[in-house]
């Protein structure tokens, strides 16, 4: 193998970890999304925070490990807040329905 | 450049990353020992212990990634971690003590 393909290779283990961790955080906020109605539960806010907080030191250490491209990084973080808030004016909006 | 030489300057480059972020925890613990006595600031638990998540998260990528062992990983994190538990005795000593 030559030193290219390897670093095609960790490129690729890097980016589908990071897609793969993005993943798991996108399926807590839909379902926390999907039980707005029935299962709410204030930790999650505190959760989800802390998780999002975590993904972003991973990927802030992938772009300067030289495994990911910083806007490829970049974008990985802003897909998963963006998501987040979505969920976060949801719930607000259903608290304030319910005073 | 032959693959395992760039396998060797990434492993390499990733564990200098670590150990520099690990340094800044570190020296953000031992300023707090330093200040027991003057300048003592209850979110400072807080935020050393959201530090050291987000350390521990950008080492368990690494690992994951194939960057840095699984034994010299841990290691990396207990000894924060132990850093950490000697200043959070201290901390305790003295809130006891000023009771």
């Amino acid at each position: 193998m030559t030193s290219s393909d390897l670093q095609e290779q960790l490129n690729i283990k890097a980016l589908n970890l990071l897609q793969g961790d993005a993943d798991k955080i996108e399926k807590l906020i839909e379902i926390q999304m999907e039980n707005l109605d029935t299962r709410y539960c204030p930790l999650y806010e505190e959760v989800l925070d802390t998780q999002v907080y975590g993904f972003s030191k991973e990927v802030d250490f992938a772009i300067r490990a030289g495994l990911v491209s910083e806007p490829v990084g970049k974008q990985l973080i802003s897909n998963l807040e963006r998501n987040l808030s979505v969920l976060y004016e949801a719930m607000n909006n259903k608290t304030q329905a319910a005073e």
